[in-house]
């Protein structure tokens, strides 16, 4: 048990390197040479050119205005300047919304601080039951001012639950106020959003196969037939997962070749060999230019192979097809609704962002996917709780006499007396610190396997598995002794009821470990967090081997994105600490306040200067924040419960068993409130831009727009190359009449039926001028103008 | 425990009782007196008319050909004639699928049966542990045919798991053929339907209040923005819930002005007379005639000024509208997709069949809703556990002491010691009987406030609180002795891993009870149902009383209809019994074999001959049923484990932790598999009818066919009156164009804007003849030829 002195001495170091970081930041980021690792995201935005001053050579790199150096804290106020209209139009409502994570935090935590400081620190102090046990048990100070220092059955564990109470009704309304604000934000966010391909567009999975019929066919036929006046076209999808990682690979070798050509450069005298063997170590000894350009070389004709195969081959193209409508009405319509019979096939969703594109679990069969979600929640549930078995398997063998036994040379060295002992301190704890690292990138693999097919539905699925790993690991592996294993071991024997006592009890005896991990994980990291050592490294690096052209330096940048995965799952564990903590051990809560400030000074900061998006997901992050939050509520509450039960307070437990039932009811409600603005997209919202577009621009041509917004990214670079451009004139020329541009909005055999009487009539036809048919109260329809025909095409391929 | 001879005593009683029964419905289905009772379903259908044969007048009464009673089993194969395709079209195919649950049964366990004597019983018995027990413990020859004969840690225990297995997948197996075609029944069963009002109509809850509009402006103006190419009219629902009641009331007062009046004339000479105070005890003796005339006369005043309250305050307009659709396509959109931006803002859901809507719901706010169905689910669960202290309190009341203390003068009776001690035995049961009897009334009143708005909603809703109560009132309560708040408490206090133990333990102990619940209820109360006392005194009492005309004959015949939330909870008690007794004690399955087999007779008799389904819901209850037999086997599945787990098989158990995960990965295959099939309408099917319908019926007036069909049923008997027609005419002679007659298809102004350059146009004005306009890959439109104007009107009070 730490003593109020131990705190204050664990602050001390965890202020004083916090402060050494942002003193490094400081420093850094007025160099010139570092200026594309922490701005990069105003290069992006074309704001910002190459080093700003250049006057002379060395100022270039080094920064030699000294009075910069004194003000060296000003990125803060910096930080703040930026209004949130602003940041939404800089870095998207994704980043925004966020940074409000932050203030939330600030907003719930200030008042329930204060509060908690002014009643419960008197309400706990003047009690001193502690105070008379202390030769018996071990007590520090700060369990003086937390509930274990009031009497059993006392009267004053009223205030306890009042304020229980209190906090709850503060935290919901809260809560309330900002999920309304939020849904309010990205509701107007959209609306104002400029035209964007995916308002159009909708992704269906699992296209049937009809027998002597190309998938593009049957696409073009099923909604031609069930959303006549509003399908426009689609976008196949082709599997070209092995092309990307050829590709991949491609780049790869070039990365080595240009390493080479420049090291050749600066150093004429001595041409660079390589082995060709494992990692270099053995094998021939070759001209690494040479070897490269010969690598490359050959690659280059397996590409060419894989590209013809890619578009001669039907069995390429995937049961998967991103349709497009020739309004948002109809798009909304699609995504909402079952289309077929069996409802497993042609599953309409919303298509993410283009950039937002997962491509390669597009290829997943369709019938595998729930396969995948089973397998991968039991590697989940495995994961969190028998994580420690695997890394107690490494940590048995990774000892010295195994390490002596694999490798005898090393010997002498091991038996050293001080290299023995460090090895020994070190090396249990070295494979727990790996896993921890790597955790967040096997998380993501994980939600990868599952099959997700947008970047943002696998950040989210990462954050949730991320979270309970916290939560079970951090949060209850830290109050009950023991690996997670055996507490679930020991909960499955014990009564549903005995569970939060058991854990009740131990909470107020954690807070001063939870202080410091507040100040090590909250303080001192987010600190590290504005320093960004890794990507000062790697760029600076990069810069060294491998840049040769301003373009290439453009490269090397690496702006990164707010990390979803690992940054919103820490997030929540403050907010459970805080609420937890809130009636038990205040003393705990002003620790949270500083994290909560400085985090969203820093991440602001971050956000306006150094992140570049990768995707805009419109908040989608929000209800998942939401629910944890109120889960986070309901843990404190039951925890609480436990405690008082073992207070023998039963008279006045009842009181709280109301509160949960309570919380899920608000949870409940605001579900139903709020949560579908972030599913849906109400028909009302997609009508009303049709209509405004329709006004505004009444002659757009939507078709020529959408063209191929949603061909796989690695698919541009067909475009230069000539066999393609054949393959699409050799379609036009043929005068084959393709779905996708002219049938579209002509009727299909089966329509001429229901029409009898009239003769048929293209409205988009190529060789028709533009025209307008009025319709009495109809939604707005795009009179396209025929595209020219080498500017529509799809790569189609004939089975 | 009993022995088997026990069993046998038991058997033979109630098979005895079964008999009577049987015997008692064979005479008296064949007296022509009774053929309205029992053939009340041929009667409205209109293939048959009052007594059979009339030759003379004793025979109109009782049957008097000898004949017939020696053939009294006859109806059994007369029930079997009909194929199941005719039994849809007779009763419907909720009826059908309600029968085909009793043939999935015997599927399921006639295998099971078998397989389980055959081999279990052998196993068991020659494992003979309980024979060396027998004088320590009470030990039945049904335990020596059970698990519980097998020594502990025997590896015997293989066959009941791997026999587990088995019939875990041969249920799952015969679950999923018949969720199969019980999708496909429901399916072609919907395209073959005729032309339906639900089809096109759509139910809007939670219509906003726009200051200055009437609803009906707001309904229409919303709908004619957000579907323009779809949206046909709609139907203002009134608040006619007091109109309902005061009509209701003058039913029941003409009903004693005709009892009085038939008495009369039976018996001329004197007078029927009443007295006015509290039931007819006290007050002031007037002539019975007189006074009920007087009384209907004043309500005929009250009814009058309530029905023109309804007509003319638009605060008796609910915010609640039928919306209807030219197409199905066009209401599948608007039912599946979210159309404001304000989630709980016009909220669309499939209406019901117009026969199926609880009208009196409707008229519940919206808001109110969610705190409706927290009471209520707080409600049931107090039902549930609590039910037993309310009815002990009542029984501490009602002993023969506060009996003596309310009523002095029955003392002397009272104190006669034969009727003491009947009354000391049956006063403490007779508050239980009465609650259990009322039980499904009063589950089926909490239904109703939830708030649901169609009777099969209603009743599926009842169904489940009913299973609930069974689940743990009858099968746990029977197992665990004590009440179910006992078993609570006791299960609050125990660990998870513990319950099934517990339970286990004493499954196969209670074996016998089951067997004897199994004969009582299932056996003979089944044959019981198929002599209708209730029915039968009930006509006999209104024919005697009531009836004058043949129409009144008509009134007092009670078809009845199958009692979902009676029925279908008790079917599925019988599968958890057979699946959780079929490793233990399976001994108990030929009896449950029994039950299945004449239930389904019984039930087919009733169905072709009696029953008159209220609704048609399309077998919307089949979900519930498959998920509750799953219910049953995992919990089948977990009180083996735990059964297992005492009997030392620890090296087995782990086995068995495998089946439940592959159970529910079973049930999430189903629900993704066959449930939107029930829930949605897919866009391909509906587009499909649309267009046939538009081919075989061009010219189709779907308007005048949907007019007023969601008219409030009270409301046709407006229709004679003079008021009604007046106000009708008004509107139509005034010229006001009504949005519902002529602008549904014209542009509203907002509308011109978007057209500028072409002029309006209307399709279905009532002065312009029909006309066809070719649209290119439209969908179906119905040029719908203007109605008389008396014939298409709304009630639309202006504000």
């Amino acid at each position: 048990m730490a003593t109020l002195g131990d705190i204050g001495v664990s602050a001390f170091i965890n202020i004083l390197t916090a402060f050494a970081f942002l003193l490094a930041f400081a420093f850094l980021r007025i160099q010139p040479i570092n200026d594309r690792v922490y701005f990069p995201k105003w290069y992006i935005a074309g704001e910002r050119t190459s080093p700003r001053r250049s006057r002379n050579f060395v100022a270039k790199f080094v920064n030699l205005n000294v009075k910069t150096y004194f003000t060296f804290l000003n990125w803060m106020p910096q930080a703040m300047r930026m209004s949130e209209a602003e940041i939404i139009n800089h870095a998207g409502l994704d980043s925004a919304v966020f940074l409000r994570i932050y203030t939330l935090g600030l907003k719930i935590f200030v008042p329930i601080t204060l509060l908690a400081l002014l009643i419960l620190i008197p309400v706990n102090v003047s009690s001193g039951t502690l105070f008379f046990l202390r030769k018996e048990l071990v007590v520090s100070d700060i369990d003086k001012l937390s509930i274990s220092n009031v009497r059993p059955a006392s009267i004053r564990f009223f205030f306890h639950i009042g304020l229980q109470y209190l906090f709850t009704i503060w935290t919901c309304y809260m809560l309330y106020k900002e999920y309304d604000y939020i849904t309010s934000m990205r509701l107007s966010f959209l609306a104002s959003q400029r035209r964007r391909v995916e308002q159009f567009t909708v992704a269906v999975m699992n296209v049937p196969h009809v027998p002597g019929h190309s998938l593009s066919d049957t696409v073009d036929h099923f909604f031609q037939t069930n959303h006549p006046n509003h399908y426009l076209c689609h976008q196949a999808v082709y599997n070209a997962n092995k092309y990307a990682k050829l590709v991949k690979k491609r780049e790869r070798l070039q990365n080595w070749l240009d390493y080479n050509q420049l090291k050749y450069e600066r150093h004429p005298e001595k041409r660079p060999t390589k082995k060709t063997g494992f990692l270099g170590i053995c094998g021939e000894r070759v001209d690494s230019m040479e070897y490269y350009k010969q690598q490359i070389k050959q690659l280059d004709k397996t590409l060419t192979l894989e590209r013809q195969k890619i578009v001669k081959d039907p069995r390429s193209v995937l049961p998967v097809a991103f349709v497009s409508f020739n309004s948002r009405w109809g798009a909304a319509v699609c995504a909402q609704t079952q289309q077929s019979k069996n409802p497993t096939l042609w599953l309409t969703n919303w298509a993410p962002e283009p950039r937002d594109v997962y491509w390669k679990n597009l290829a997943i069969p369709f019938v595998s996917l729930s396969i995948r979600k089973l397998v991968i929640s039991l590697s989940v549930f495995a994961l969190v709780f028998f994580y420690m078995i695997p890394i107690a398997f490494v940590q048995s063998l990774a000892n010295l006499e195994g390490l002596e036994r694999v490798a005898p040379f090393l010997r002498p060295v091991i038996e050293l007396k001080f290299i023995k002992s460090f090895l020994q301190g070190f090396l249990p704890g070295l494979a727990l610190k790996i896993f921890l690292y790597i955790l967040p990138t096997v998380l993501m693999i994980m939600s990868k396997i599952e099959g997700h097919i947008a970047w943002s539905t696998l950040e989210r699925k990462a954050a949730s598995k991320y979270y309970l790993f916290m939560l079970v690991n951090v949060f209850l592996g830290s109050i009950v002794t023991g690996t997670a294993f055996e507490q679930l071991h020991s909960f499955l024997h014990q009564s549903p009821t005995q569970i939060p006592r058991t854990i009740g009890v131990s909470i107020p005896m954690k807070a001063t470990f939870f202080i410091t991990y507040i100040m090590i994980d909250g303080w001192a990291g987010i600190a590290g967090e504005i320093l960004r050592l890794k990507p000062l490294v790697i760029f600076h690096l990069k810069n060294l081997f491998l840049v040769k052209t301003e373009r290439d330096r453009e490269k090397a940048m690496d702006p990164g994105s707010v990390d979803f995965p690992e940054t919103l799952p820490s997030l929540q564990l403050y907010f459970l600490l805080g609420l937890v903590y809130a009636v038990v051990t205040p003393i705990l809560l002003p620790f949270i306040l500083i994290f909560f400030a400085l985090a969203y000074l820093v991440y602001r900061h971050q956000i306006i200067n150094v992140y570049n998006q990768r995707y805009e997901s419109v908040a989608a992050f929000w209800p998942h924040v939401h629910s944890r939050i109120i889960a986070s509520l309901l843990i404190s509450q039951l925890l609480l419960l436990g405690l008082l039960s073992t207070k023998k307070a039963a008279n006045s437990t009842p009181l709280l068993v109301i509160l949960p039932i309570l919380t899920l009811s608000f949870h409940k409600y605001c579900k139903n409130r709020f949560e579908p603005a972030f599913r849906k997209y109400p028909l009302e919202e997609a009508m009303a831009k049709d209509i405004l577009e329709q006004t505004t621009e009444p002659d757009l041509n939507i078709k020529a727009y959408l063209a191929d917004a949603y061909l796989h990214p690695i698919f541009r670079s067909f475009e230069e190359e000539e066999e393609l451009v054949e393959v699409r004139v050799d379609k036009h020329q043929s005068h084959r009449v393709s779905p996708s541009t002219s049938e579209v909005s002509s009727p299909s055999p089966s329509h001429y039926v229901h029409h009898p009487t009239s003769p048929p009539h293209y409205v988009a036809h190529p060789s028709s001028p533009p025209h307008y048919i009025y319709q009495p109260s109809s939604p707005p329809r795009y009179v396209y103008q025929s595209s020219p025909p080498n500017h529509v095409y799809h790569y189609e391929v004939e089975p």
